[in-house]
């Protein structure tokens, strides 16, 4: 910290050894010979320079942020000060959901550089999921984190003031809201370079998205409400890509896209990457109903997931409302308690709307637009992955069209997703 | 501007004397002998000092915040960081809305001094309805600047970085919010030691409302919406007390409650004075009948307010719609202007809905919260107030309630209204 903007410059392996070798914590931590440590850079995001870095004694992860989009390269310049959001978030979260992110280790506001715990064995969980693996761990850590982190930095946690502070403090990270408004509310529905979608089975289907006005409709709405709806501190990019995992823990990394907007908007991102990985899930069975158990188990965690959430954000609201929205003078006595927990079962019902229309708005950007996810990507026979593809779409188009009049439960959606398993669309070409 | 906080004092007669005759601008507008200059303290708001000076060449406004709250005392302090957001928002408003606001002659930001245009001889609204006065601009100025200041700072004319740019300037001004979030949203429908009313006629309807847990919920999620809905730069207390008039002027003054929040809380404001303008009518009439040509301007003023205000901010976006929301690109032919022109609709609609739940809360604060409006204030016959005060808390509470099933259009409310003007509650006492 302190360090002016002019000190950035690329860590690449010498220099960072140099680097951590002037930090005695970190020399602590990893051991006392630095030309001894492994220096590997792993990062396969689209976004950053990530190294494990290993001495005899343990070892850490290291995360620096380059000034531009790695995936596209210079010509897409992209802010350094993300590096400080991913900061500030990951404190926040640790703060409130402890155990539940990386260990904080060591942080340089002008490299945009973090040290964090080295998590192992822990792997994506995507990558566990097109595997067919079940986590019995995640739904109940999952919840806890979204429960916690979107309640306490909510209206119903914090005073006015603590909130619009909170809010500021994350406005000028509006470069990474602005790929999220591109990239996921925009682009999918018109003609754009950046585009793809497996062609030319999909072909149809695309141009048919970019003709659906209702849907155009319904994805704007829900981009002016990530915009304009700043109900709590969002992780903003919650997909299983990043989810750490293994049998008995669950780590959420990467929240640089962290600001304050609408909850549904986080929940929606866990909810729809299982729904993708179900819907990817037959393109990669060897012999039909191998991953039944598998895929039964994605649905039964689609439904554990909004269940335990709204369970443990109810159950916050009942006993740590200390913010401002819905004063509890003025629910007093057995009738004011009544009618309050009446009005947080519908507060979860508005939730549960915006949260399947993002979780809409999140597959579709994930098959027509620009970053597709290895669920459906590692599906090698293009017409198999087109498939399980337009089964996924055609779920997002009726959530967002239709949410609340036809999605008024989790179940309605599983039941939803479940008969469209085997459903053989037609496709293009 | 570049004064340390350190630097502030209270300017009474003498030094405002001196400090302003520094100021070469305004000794060449105010004439060139200092000593002739009339200064008087004319403030009857409720927090700052404002003086008229005048000198033989021309007068100017000088407003100075006070580090309390005037109405109240030392005993409730309240950041002089206001003048500065005024200053702020009475700039960007000078800029959308150009001569609808006093012009801004100077600024010293450690003093939380500002010197305005003098607006003579205009007064303010209130007291000329109070009086039975009609003005022929007021829906068409009123309506112009709403229309303007809101459009043009919403996500439908700015980019989503420069609308978390503005949301953040204007954060800090928390404890101005947080005046409203207690007075209008939270302290009348619960025993609070600021709250009267006027008693005993009106003491079962207040201790009715402390019950009505529909009310309650009503208020409460307006209460968030104003918290956590940073939809456009608002003025934060357009009532008809910040608003002077002539015949053929309107202009809107102390806009120190500005922040980003929802519309309807403007627009709200506006038609919430008019209608309690009209039910204070009856307990100023001297005969039967005396002002029926004024009462029935009121109504039809409220009605065009909206009106007015709905086709002139539909009409900016049509033509100026240069923001990051409902991208023109996902709505291109014929059938994509039709289907966006409905939604745009709908939004009005929304916004309607909004409206008039924060117009309904605008007049029970007025009733049975701290702050009170001489629209009621000066109907001396207590018994003749509290008929009045009925009357429109009765309006109120069904705006509030049912604002979304009983009253889609504006018609609606005035036809309310017009049914309640006679009608004759049980009063207490």
């Amino acid at each position: 910290m302190g360090q002016g903007q002019g000190d950035y410059r690329i860590l690449h392996e010498a220099a960072l050894r140099d680097y951590l070798a002037e930090q005695p914590d970190l020399v602590t931590l990893l051991g006392a010979e630095p030309v001894s440590w492994s220096i590997t850079e792993v990062g396969d995001g689209n976004l950053n320079l990530v190294f494990i870095v290993k001495g005899d004694r343990g070892g850490v992860a290291v995360k620096q942020a380059l000034p531009y989009v790695r995936l596209v390269g210079e010509s897409w310049p992209l802010p350094l000060s993300r590096a400080h959001y991913e900061y500030l978030s990951l404190s926040k979260q640790a703060q409130l959901a402890p155990g539940l992110v990386p260990a904080l280790l060591h942080h340089n506001e002008a490299l945009a550089l973090t040290v964090m715990e080295l998590l192992e064995p822990h792997i994506i969980m995507r990558k566990g999921m097109v595997a067919g693996t079940q986590y019995p761990r995640f739904v109940d850590d999952i919840t806890s984190f979204m429960a916690r982190t979107l309640f306490f930095t909510s209206d119903l946690a914090l005073s006015a003031a603590e909130k619009k502070q909170g809010i500021a403090a994350f406005a000028g990270n509006h470069a990474l809201c602005k790929i999220t408004e591109d990239l996921i509310f925009t682009d999918p529905y018109r003609i754009a370079e950046q585009n793809r979608w497996t062609s030319p089975y999909l072909d149809a289907l695309a141009a048919e998205l970019r003709e659906d006005m209702e849907l155009h409709v319904a994805v704007s709405r829900l981009k002016l409400k990530f915009m304009a709806s700043p109900e709590a501190l969002l992780h903003g990019d919650l997909h299983t890509g990043s989810i750490m995992v293994t049998d008995g823990q669950t780590r959420v990394i990467d929240p640089e896209f962290a600001f304050y907007g609408p909850m549904g908007f986080d929940v929606g991102a866990v909810l729809a990457n299982l729904l993708m990985a179900y819907f990817a899930s037959a393109g990669h069975e060897r012999s039909p109903g191998e991953r039944q158990v598998f895929e039964d188990w994605v649905l039964g965690t689609v439904e554990q997931v909004w269940n335990e959430f709204a369970r443990k954000f109810l159950e916050l609201w009942r006993d740590e409302a200390a913010g401002d929205a819905y004063p509890i003078s003025l629910f007093a006595g057995e009738k004011g308690a009544a009618r309050l927990e009446a009005e947080r079962q519908a507060y979860m019902r508005r939730l549960f709307t915006d949260t399947v229309g993002f979780a809409a708005a999140k597959t579709i950007r994930r098959i027509f637009g620009l970053a597709h996810n290895i669920d459906f990507e590692l599906i090698e026979d293009p017409k198999k992955r087109a498939f399980s593809e337009a089964r996924a779409v055609r779920l997002a188009r009726g959530l967002m069209v239709e949410a609340a009049a036809a999605f008024r439960t989790i179940a309605d959606v599983t039941g939803a997703a479940r008969k469209l398993r085997d459903w053989m669309p037609e496709l293009s070409g």
